[in-house]
């Protein structure tokens, strides 16, 4: 249990993109320190652009005695920055969107998180991000398609938002309560809802079994996606003038299979002989 | 499920004891509303004796949608008013007290307050109290005697006190879970900890198999209580000048069992009986 929460403490952050609200940031950093966790992130917080006294009176104030964690939190300009070195992304998110992505409970999301922290085979613990957007508008379409999976609190559909910390609080008490049960190990299956799917539940099996290649990092995924839509207009599968749901699409499905690091070299492996390939189709049509 | 959410809706009222800062009595609204809680009693909000304006700026802002909770609340003086016609009373408490009294975590106290609203035999809706103490101390070793059982959100030992609307938000959101993985029926005792006891676990499981007797409301227990005490004094047996532990201990006693009608009446009964007893002694020593 000590060495299951170290990992997870270690391995967790919490990533706060264009937070409006200074005392919610303060909030958060209670929620989280209660729950045991330590590193906070903030991605352009708006009232860093208003205040130069960060932490500033009400984010002290709502953060009660977890001041440490809002002088200790890092804050950049970038969902990227934030992400760099992560290998799990789990979004925030409402319950409807336009396209369907693979969508758990808190509790499914804690079991499947520490499952992946615990059962890595990586040399470097395996970092999660837990991404949540901002107050009024929740993380974009965009920031969404970033994530692996997203994680709804579910609520009355009659008043279904919850506040920014509550959001936070909820879902760190589900890994505080999946470490204390100790559901990661061989309950992370059973826990898991079949609402789930069966692509995502095949993927938990797989790491549960322990997986034989260390994860992918968010980088090294984002290098593939960058590569792989590249290589889709050489090759003229693929017009960004009209870009229709294609990349959304192989972005889901990828981000789904949570790729290790051997299957993204194989993947660039043969992006990089298509692309070659397509080089000499050219090269052909010139002689 | 529409049933159910709304049985529980009808039965949980969430109470909230000499609460400090009316943002928080906001939060708790919005918090409670979110996961589809009507209910909200004020025991001597220490805000209103400052302001009279309730719901007050910071209340209204803190509560987003749901300053109709804020308007609907029951304000009352005395938890007894608050009580009234109650029939399961838990409270928030930390982790250690002098005296132990049955503690569950938030996941085992929403599998209990389900099955018995949902399984009650009585004509009217069980009602269920859900207690939280003032922000600064928590609840009072007197009113932490008032309940049935203790309910308790893990925390980092280190860093250990929530914010009061964290807590409710923790507690009504594992009271919609249970309600939406339906775990209420048949699952009940299987959700519960080992670590709950087998004093608590005989009791769901009495209840499981539905009670053939209607609950008794605190009030009537209340009532026992202090018939039992008068009893004890009338017969020699408890001195209130060197009271000791004796009454507290009959409390939790009773209160973990947690008495129906027909056990209040056969038990008082039983009192009633001794107190006469107890008058032919002395009147036997008179002649």
């Amino acid at each position: 249990m000590q060495d299951k929460e170290q990992l997870l403490r270690d391995s967790v952050k919490i990533v706060l993109m264009r937070t409006t609200h200074p005392g919610n940031i303060g909030a958060v950093a209670r929620a989280m320190k209660n729950m045991g966790f330590r590193r906070l992130c903030l991605v352009e917080p708006l009232s860093l652009n208003e205040t130069d006294d960060f932490p500033c009176f009400e984010a002290t104030r709502r953060a009660s005695g977890a001041v440490d964690l809002l002088k200790s939190a890092e804050t950049v300009e970038t969902l990227d920055q934030a992400l760099a070195g992560c290998h799990l992304v789990v979004g925030a998110s409402a319950r409807s969107r336009k396209m369907v992505w693979p969508l758990m409970n808190p509790r499914d999301c804690a079991a499947l998180v520490l499952d992946r922290v615990v059962h890595a085979k990586s040399e470097a613990p395996v970092q999660v991000a837990l991404l949540f957007g901002q107050e009024s508008s929740g993380l974009s379409n965009e920031e969404l398609q970033r994530c692996h999976y997203h994680v709804n609190v579910p609520a009355d559909p009659a008043f279904s938002s919850l506040n920014l910390a509550m959001a936070v609080q909820v879902i760190c008490y589900e890994l505080r309560m999946c470490l204390l049960l100790d559901n990661s190990a061989s309950n992370a299956n059973e826990v898991l809802s079949p609402a789930l799917g069966a692509a995502l539940s095949s993927a938990v099996t797989s790491t549960s079994d322990s997986w034989d290649e260390p994860l992918a990092t968010v980088a090294e995924v984002e290098g593939f996606f960058k590569h792989l839509e590249k290589t889709l207009i050489h090759i003229g599968f693929y017009d960004p003038a009209n870009p229709g749901m294609l990349t959304t699409r192989l972005r889901r499905l990828f981000q789904r299979t949570h790729l290790d690091k051997m299957e993204v070299n194989i993947l660039r492996g043969i992006l990089t002989a298509m692309q070659k390939q397509g080089d000499q189709v050219e090269k052909t049509v010139e002689r």
